[in-house]
């Protein structure tokens, strides 16, 4: 993986870079549509590519962990291979969702038992164990095995979780290193920043996490219920000490005026199942802002979803259709919202892209994220 | 609506056709996917059209009449406006999901009060309403109100049921031909034949149908339970008596065995939730017979679903992976496996007008009705 810095903005600390990976370029500032059981919901391999231009999705480690399971995957040759995703992957460390949707789980030095949502099973995550797997999948970034702390998230155990991330990043470190990738190209690790909302301990973290010098490094632990401003705080301290020459990842981030602000603080890469999820249930984001297509308001408007849009789906379906399909649950429904919410946040990256490219990012930002958040 | 008989098969009554509506052409035989509210469920229709090759679609009255509505379709200018199909639509009358579909029903010879199954309001659909909903909403073809008697019907009640179906089709036929389309092109109504699986009751429907001389005619209440057997020795009785020069469309069926019988028959249309409802399954209809995805067999195939197959979505994915999205339950799975089958259902009648063109579709039918029905 090499990452190039090719302009920065004058009036923010936004970057516009480029990373390499073996499976193609990534033009940064992205956002990486979340595929959790490798498969993007309701979007074909061949829309995101043709349509929503993604450039690199997310794979989610617990969930292929468990189905198909590593046997099948690595069988296929990795997870490019078995969902037909010739583009870069990225794998978060299964971590966030042994936390969040496992009833029963015991984190200790050693790692974290937990029990499947699936059959009830029980397993062992530890470092080194996530780094194996992670290499059975075969992204093209992989990521830490950390705590992510709930918010809010007392001091004390803000800290002692931290200091646990840090020595389990140690080990990961270790075991990547000692191991080689399976399918003939190489995969990068990126390190993890926590500490919750505390200044001190997200600036010695990210001194850590820095001093470990790898390819590229993400701040987790955001996005988890906290005022965005608290985030925006975290992020501003941490971009100021991981180092310019990496990639940033702020980790499941968020609306779009949430891209659009940390872009400004030095964030390269965003993830976040938002604009999927929320697709679902009939909320799209645009240029004028958010519209929830489930209002009456939207009943007759026979009027394209958006006439300007470059997208297929965005120019045959009408508004008062997809609100339709949307009420009668139809899954038409989320296969056009989610294209549309995804076209959309891409289109909003590319556009920064160009605004940090012209020098005029900040402005820009500026204007839009007035706009971004209102309900239209 | 103009119906020219083409060619037919010098071995079993199977016809080669073209019905030409205001919504373009339709080489018959013909299978119709069913978009019951307005949308192939998990099929696009840029996919219908480009992908599946559809040439014409069905609609529910049942559906859409209770959402979005006939107020919102008529503002719409009708349902190939509001659901952006600018190809031919055929919608049924409504009945059988009034029958199948409702808990609290009531049959007079008025016509049907129901409770509709979203909020349990009460609705009574007459012949004449019936025919005053089709009108609103549009479609190219459309049926007369009919009961579909269950299976199996006691010889008393079908014939019951037939005669009141008849004087419903008076009604139907006098409503239709004193009201006048609504969106400046010409819609055709279809009676339907009923009388169950009893050979005296289905030839006088059938006769009293054919004197109507509508544009064309259809066969009800068959693929209801019946053993195929029963069904192909109603569908023969009836074509021998409806008329040659005009459509016959048998509603509601059915496999792809199922169809090339008919077909041999004289059967021209047919509609089936089939493909769709399978494919959510798993259940893959394919030239060498049927698969059940799910199967623990398909777990490491990692060979396309279908490489001979011009459908993109058949060569892009491996079977081990439609396997892991069918049980995973991801949206994708539905979307790929309908795709598949609703092609293959295309692919079957396009196969079979070509063999009856050339004059080689009986023994064609006889060798692929063999392995059609196989278990893979
Ligand atoms: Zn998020
Ligand atoms: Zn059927």
């Amino acid at each position: 993986m090499k990452f190039t810095l090719k302009a920065k903005d004058p009036n923010s600390k936004a970057r516009l870079g480029e990373i390499e990976t073996a499976h193609g370029n990534i033009q940064t500032p992205v956002f990486m549509p979340v595929g959790t059981a490798g498969s993007v919901k309701a979007v074909h391999q061949s829309e995101l590519l043709n349509d929503v231009k993604a450039q690199i999705i997310l794979g989610n480690t617990y969930h292929l962990y468990l189905r198909p399971g590593l046997d099948i995957i690595q069988k296929a040759g990795g997870l490019h291979k078995f969902n037909s995703w010739d583009k870069p992957l990225l794998t978060d460390s299964g971590g966030f969702q042994v936390y969040s949707l496992t009833e029963v789980r015991k984190i200790k030095e050693e790692g974290v038992t937990f029990q499947s949502h699936i059959d009830g099973s029980r397993h062992l995550f530890t470092p080194e164990r996530v780094m194996d797997i992670q290499r059975i999948i075969g992204a093209d970034i992989i990521m830490a095995f950390d705590e992510c702390t709930p918010y809010p998230c007392d001091y004390s155990y803000a800290r002692k979780s931290m200091d646990m991330t840090h020595r389990w990043l140690k080990r990961c470190c270790e075991r990547f290193d000692e191991t080689e990738p399976l399918y003939g190209y190489s995969q990068s690790l990126f390190p993890i920043v926590q500490g919750s909302v505390y200044k001190d301990l997200r600036e010695r973290s990210a001194e850590k996490i820095a001093s470990y010098n790898r390819e590229g490094n993400a701040i987790g632990g955001l996005s988890v219920g906290e005022p965005a401003e608290e985030m925006y705080a975290m992020t501003e301290i941490v971009c100021n000490i991981l180092p310019e020459s990496k990639p940033r990842y702020l980790m499941g981030v968020g609306t779009p005026v949430n891209l659009l602000e940390n872009i400004a603080l030095g964030i390269d890469m965003f993830d976040c199942v938002m604009p999927t999820r929320n697709a679902r249930n009939g909320m799209l984001f645009t240029k004028e802002g958010i519209i929830n297509i489930k209002n009456k308001k939207w009943e007759d408007d026979f009027s394209p979803i958006d006439e300007s849009s470059d997208l297929f789906s965005d120019r045959l379906y009408s508004k008062a259709y997809l609100r339709h399909l949307i009420r009668s649950k139809e899954i038409l429904g989320a296969q056009i919202a989610s294209l549309h919410n995804l076209h959309f946040y891409l289109w909003l990256m590319e556009e920064a892209r160009n605004h940090i490219a012209d020098g005029t990012f900040y402005n820009w930002k500026n204007k839009m994220t007035k706009v971004l958040d209102q309900k239209i």
